[in-house]
C-alpha cells in the first residue's frame, strides 16, 4: 500500500471513484427517500446557519424510537450546540459542526432497570454497540431527510470510542457507558463530493458458504482510497489516515478491555 | 420484575404504550421520510408475496454504501430468498419472511486488502459490530422506504450473536468473520402494531454531565414492556423474554470471548 502509485493508476483510479455511484434499480430510482438513503455523505464542510431546535429535536426522536435487542434501548446521548461544546471541550465542534451528538453504548441504566442479567461483559458491550449504532444512522438519515448534513466521528478530535479515557472522564460516565462516536451536524455548504469508493456487491455478499474477496478487486479498491485522498484532501494520504487510525488502537485497545474486563 | 401486575397498572401502562406515539415537532410532521422512519416498525407478520429483486437490490445497496470508520467497510451480507433458507437451515424465515440477510462483521477481507492493522483484538471486533449495524439500519430505512417490512433478529430461531459457533459452521465463516443479527424482510401482514414503549428522551440524553435515570421511570418502563407483551403476545411474558434471553448470554459470552481473543 505505501508503493507509489502511477499517474496511470491515479487516474485510472479517479474515473473509477467519480463512476462509483449509488446502483439504483431504474425501477425505484424516482422513489424519493431511497435517493435521500443512497445519496447521504459524510459532510467535513459546514456553514454557520444554526439548526432550529424543532429540527434538532426530530433527529433526536429517530435515535429514541430505532430498534434494538428486545427494544432494551442500550444508549444513551450527549447532546451540545456549538456554545455547548466550546464550553466543555474548549474549542469548536470538528469541522465547525453546530449540532453534535455523542453516542454513547449504555448497559448501566437497563441494568438499574433489570437487576437480572448475568455477567457477560463481552456480549453487553456487543449489544450495547450494535444498539447504539442502529441509533445512530437512524439519526444520520433523519437529518439528510430534514436537509441536515453530518458526520459520524470515531477518531477525529478526540471524539469517540480511541478516546474512551478522555470521554469517560469529560462525561462524568459511569461503568457500563462508554463513548462510541461523536456525530456532528449542520447544513452542507457545498454540493456532496462523489461517493468514496465502495466495494462491488458480488464482493461483500454471498449465499450458502463464505468466499474470500477477489485479491485485484481489494487492490483496487485501496487504489481508489489511495486516489481519492489525493484529490480530495491534498496533502493528505490515504496511507497516511490509516496510519494514524492504526497508532492509536494500542491504546485504546488497552482501555476498552479494561473497561470491559475490569484488568 | 417478577411481582404480580395490578389490573390498575395493566390498564395504565396499556394506556400509556398506546399514547408512546414518536414525537413529531409540527413543523416537520409532513416530511415523508421522516415519517418513514419514525413510523418504522419491527414486523414479525409477512404475506407471502415476493419481493421483486431490483426492490431488493436496492435495501442491499443501502448497506453497500453505508457509513464506516475510514470507509474500511468492514461487514459481509449473506443474502438469501426463502427457498434459499430453506436449503440452508431446512426451516422457514422466520417469521415465514421472504427474504433474508444475515449481517457479519468482517474485518478478515479487510485484513486481505491491508496487512498494516496492529493487533487490538476488542478495538477491531467493536468496530466492526458498529459499521455492521449502520449498514442494518440503512438496509432496514431503505425498505421501508420501498413499502417492505423487516425485523432484526439476533435470538431468535439460531440467526445472530447469540448462536454464532452455529452461523459460523454453517457459512464456513474465517476468523475475523462474525455473525450480528439477521434481517428478515417481506410485506407486512397487517397495520404496523403500536410502537414499543421507549423511554422517555429526558432519560437518555444529557448535556454537560451523566446524570442516571429516574427509578420511577424506569419502574414505569418494565410495566409497560410487561403489559405490552401480556396484550400483543398473549401466553408469553416480557419477564420470559429476558429470562430466555438471559439464558443464552453465559454460552454466548464462552464463544464470543473464544473467537475475539483465542482462548
Amino acid at each position: 500500500m505505501n508503493r507509489r502509485m502511477s499517474v496511470g493508476t491515479f487516474a485510472k483510479s479517479l474515473y473509477r471513484i467519480l463512476k462509483g455511484k449509488p446502483h439504483i434499480p431504474p425501477s425505484v430510482k424516482d422513489n424519493a427517500l431511497l435517493q435521500t438513503i443512497l445519496q447521504r455523505r459524510s459532510v467535513r464542510r459546514f456553514t454557520e446557519e444554526p439548526i432550529p431546535d424543532d429540527v434538532f429535536d426530530a433527529i433526536l426522536e429517530a435515535g429514541r424510537v430505532a430498534p434494538s435487542t428486545v427494544n432494551l434501548q442500550t444508549w444513551s446521548f450527549a447532546v451540545f450546540d456549538s456554545d455547548q461544546w466550546r464550553a466543555k471541550f474548549e474549542h469548536f465542534i470538528p469541522f465547525r459542526g453546530v449540532r453534535a451528538v455523542i453516542i454513547l453504548t449504555d448497559t448501566f441504566r437497563l441494568r438499574q432497570a433489570m437487576d437480572v442479567f448475568p455477567y457477560s461483559p463481552l456480549i453487553d458491550h456487543t449489544v450495547g454497540v450494535m444498539n447504539a449504532s442502529l441509533a445512530a444512522m437512524n439519526m444520520n438519515i433523519a437529518a439528510e431527510a430534514l436537509g441536515v448534513s453530518s458526520v459520524m466521528l470515531s477518531e477525529t478530535g478526540r471524539t469517540g470510542l480511541l478516546d474512551m479515557d478522555f470521554l469517560i472522564e469529560k462525561l462524568g460516565l459511569p461503568e457500563g457507558v462508554i463513548p462510541l462516536m461523536t456525530i456532528v451536524f449542520g447544513y452542507a455548504k457545498s454540493a456532496y463530493p462523489p461517493m468514496p469508493p465502495r466495494l462491488p456487491m458480488n464482493q461483500i455478499t454471498f449465499t450458502d458458504m463464505y468466499s474470500p474477496a477477489d485479491q485485484t478487486v481489494l487492490h483496487d479498491w485501496v487504489d481508489q482510497m489511495e486516489a481519492g485522498y489525493k484529490a480530495m484532501r491534498p496533502g493528505s494520504s490515504f496511507a497516511r489516515q490509516v496510519e494514524v487510525y492504526c497508532g492509536k488502537l494500542g491504546e485504546a485497545e488497552k482501555q476498552l478491555q479494561k473497561l470491559i474486563f475490569h484488568k
